[in-house]
């Protein structure tokens, strides 16, 4: 069976486990005050364009999310997502456990526009009873969106432009930036990434790492105490330079981009045998994530060599499932899963 | 230089990292889910005796303490713990941040005594405005303490006593657990603890883990949902496998308790020389961390080679500081701060 | 200017002042423990059919409802409510300042469905990640609705039925709770709510009273320690005893239902009389909240002797504004704004 | 039996109920935005010397004391207070509910003291692990104390200088400030206060009002949203003006320190008995509350016609209990008491 159910079911990077072993007889200061995050954040920052982005390492996506919004908004504030958004849908609450509230918004495929930001603030900013509502003043959205779509320059653009224009900040959730900024059809550069955001963070637990995420602060008002946060949360790893080790063998050689990218290019092989088999999208992805919507038997059929995602069931009583490639995804893996849609029913 | 000044300035075990190279290429279920999880939950309960005992592998100790505390407290209960302990000095109000009083008594060498918490506990079930003021309902200690002392089994039976009595959950932060367990002095074995906490962690992190700990919850008011409390507080890692591995390793032959043995037998060796020297500690501690007191020109000795913690100036003039040995102690480090110390001024 | 725009816009019923006039000079126990409370309790139940109800005596609706939320939820559980709740729009995120979710699902005319609820709980109760979603466990209804709207017996059994079958407590908010028993089209007494519901309260402040709210607690749960709560909330008033007293004046003779039907039937004869006059509802309303759909020059007109609220303007380019009538309505207003009414262009 | 156990046991001062009759058939405008509330500021704000200060009404000291250092902390943040203090020991946890920790420093007499403020401030300022504990941002003290003592003007210039060289905001908890302002040892006036304090508020609920307590944000750091807070916290009055017509009458002429001197000259009478007959006191306090220590047999004996607080029983078998005056005492009632101590055994 090869698993295809999301994009952290294997280990690491084979360089990762190599820089772990090579540096685990030294001895380290704790807490992510040494040399391997300093280090980290120097590479990272080569690619971001922005000489006072403040970098942090921590450990899963939930708990970076929540942390940032913790660490940014006032009681009285909340923060703007699509209803589709994992904050909204996947974290237990764990946004409303840190006593804000999420002004849901739809989306349209996985994404926020605009448009649906610029009303919901102007709900607030218009109102005469501004004391009895939450303030919007954060912006969630994420490169790539749950469903694997992507936001082209202009919607960001667009984007920051109302966010200026409400006083928002801008947080980007990039727990798979790596498939995103790895698609053929994205327009954009984490300098982009850098230059839209407030706040943002880099996956390595779905792109490579054995876990972590690095987190990019850029707005000088959500660094204030950013450590104080991080521990309060538990979210600061006694053996930090573990993380910065990570970062460091994932950015200095551009191996993060590296292996996403291959990663994409896998799921459009993917994405190509089903299309030649006339199997439709749910969501029309172009990165690693793809979902399909398949019959009884389809299901049954592809089921047998491979695991994929269940997601829902559809009224036609078809069946959405998603297929996740990653940066540990074979070649020949691929190749037994296009052959198998090939032969499907 | 080498390091004395904590006992998590090293990576792993080998025996860990070789563990993860070998399953690094495996794919596995996520979020704990996994093989590794529930073989290394079988290792352990061998040493607990106790067939109801549910086992969850969490990051970092922090972590586990506060989410513990939320999920097993309501809003108008609290927490008592010695003044000194972790969660009331140095995890930046992570209990309050959920929520939570702590109800800080004085402690003894870094211990909470069982009439200190019947004092307490004691204030509460005799007071007659009761809704006024917080419900003690959790002891918090450490085994070993913040200063290296560990409960006697006498001790442990006295505190399980009076939690008895006033309906209170012990709950035990066991992040040194191997080194309190590895000590001379110890009457008191895992089974043991398990047969006195409500819920306890065993510590990875500072006992051969790379990161990880294993909570171990024994009361059954604790498990209900736990896993929902996990992701809630950012704790689910989504390698989960990761954290079960690890624990397996350390777990299936022993491996934990032989490190952490020679980690506190390494202790005496430096602790023998201190007092060969005539030096005085602060605390005694038959366990990994030392705490001494030096002159000026004893610190400044010591210091050409050994990086120590620092804790405090005393009035007298003199300097308290920490010595710890770890699972990653070399016995020719030892020697080398053993022959220091016997040439001290 | 006659004062139409709320419900709460004058002091208290005149017994009230005069009952608070004899006591002034008494004194009595703080916090609620007088006989003033414990008679009101009495004179409540009187209507509950129910001798394990508990009665506390509160402030103000947002403070119930979220104190009465926080008690009963653990910090994984959120509160099911229409969209358009009290709870999910006016109430600055109290509710998630508490930490909790709320579980927002589409209403009908403002009121809630048993289906929604069903599909809402199913949701979790079918969910294979049961861990990374929030659990519903409470539903929030008003009684009336925000929109004046009233459920009948039915689709409040229906209602419970849902709650019984998925474990959900029933919490209903009766701000209004006296203008929808006085109802003509309602087939609910105060007991029925007190057989369906596991907490309720009835509202003061809108129904005679200076301010106050009188809560039930119905099942067991929701009782424990409720004082607390109160107290933690800074809902417990110092001097208690004026909320009893107010509430002693209310229930004992009746006085409540009286005041209360006398104002849903003056909002019935402004209905009329819109009606009459062929203007449109906005919500189909039997209880003393009116809204109705007015051009720019009708509202401008009945704008010169009226203050009502202005709720949203409509894509037709006209105006939804809502007429309230209250214990404190005379007849002598009513006839002037039914007479301006008539007088409409 | 007379009452002297506290100060809210009975209701208004009559001019307040007269104000509330009134204007009971008027209609205003709600939540505070009124002509009522309008006017008690402008009458308050004689007393301030300060321009900029922004007043808010509110319904009880806990609610005041938790929102305002809900609206003015980082979740990273704390408050210093005396272990005593009415935060730290009788409001059920309501700041830590907050999620905030109460930074609690031994204080004298009830009062906190520079010294013991800087200290704690100074504990961070000067930690390398900052990040690991809490940060003391507020501090909290009550003028008077829980024990009626007041701080001369010396010792609140010296607590505001340790504010200004900390960056600490000054908090005044005032539930009885006209009996401090009301002493014949104070020297301090209400312009003094407002011009120490960032924040503070007048009590009404113990000095004369039927409930209410008004904040006095003089900080603007404090005053940003600061009517988003109070709704959040269940603190915003539907009939707001019913507090500002409170203040109004209390301020308009001077009643309210009429009446708190003649509760604090009436409490110096009563001091002045148990002094004659060489009982000692427990607090020197020149306020409402006199804290004496009695015999078995004279408590007994005392208690035959009233009835005051017990406070705690000491090592010698003695016992600590309060008698308080009010704004409601009356002259014929101190006869009665002073007449009772002469006649102690």
């Amino acid at each position: 069976m090869i698993r295809w159910n999301n994009d952290y079911n294997r280990g690491a990077h084979p360089a990762i486990l190599q820089a772990m072993a090579e540096t685990n007889g030294n001895s380290y200061p704790g807490y992510g005050l040494d040399e391997w995050c300093e280090r980290a954040s120097a590479e990272i920052k080569k690619y971001l364009n922005n000489d006072h982005a403040e970098i942090h390492f921590m450990l899963s996506g939930t708990q970076v999310n929540y942390t940032v919004i913790a660490a940014a908004l006032r009681p009285y504030q909340g923060v703007i997502s699509a209803s589709t958004g994992h904050i909204n849908v996947h974290e237990t609450g764990a946004v409303e456990n840190t006593g804000h509230r999420i002004h849901a918004v739809p989306g349209k495929d996985g994404k926020l526009t605009a448009e649906k930001i610029a009303a919901e603030a102007e709900k607030y900013r218009s109102s005469d009873i501004q004391e009895h509502i939450t303030q919007p003043k954060m912006v969630f959205l994420s490169f790539p969106s749950e469903y694997g779509t992507i936001y082209s320059r202009q919607e960001l653009q667009d984007i920051r432009n109302v966010c200026d224009t409400y006083g928002l900040y801008l947080y980007i959730d990039g727990a798979r930036m790596g498939y995103g900024l790895g698609s053929d059809t994205c327009d954009v550069t984490l300098a982009d990434i850098a230059g839209f955001a407030d706040a943002f963070y880099i996956g390595g637990t779905k792109c490579g790492a054995l876990f972590g995420e690095a987190v990019v602060l850029l707005h000088e008002d959500l660094k204030d105490h950013f450590r104080s946060y991080i521990k309060q949360n538990g979210a600061m790893l006694a053996k930090g330079w573990l993380l910065g080790l990570q970062f460091h063998t994932l950015f200095k050689d551009g191996l993060y981009f590296e292996i996403t990218r291959h990663a994409s290019q896998a799921a459009m092989k993917i994405r190509a045998a089903f299309e030649a088999r006339q199997i439709p999208f749910y969501f029309e992805s172009s990165t690693n994530q793809q979902f399909v919507i398949l019959t009884d038997s389809q299901m049954e059929q592809i089921g047998k060599n491979h695991i994929f995602e269940y997601e829902q069931k559809l009224d036609s009583g078809q069946h959405v499932v998603r297929f996740c490639t990653s940066w540990s995804t074979r070649d020949e893996d691929v190749d037994v899963l296009v052959s198998d849609i090939q032969g499907l029913p």
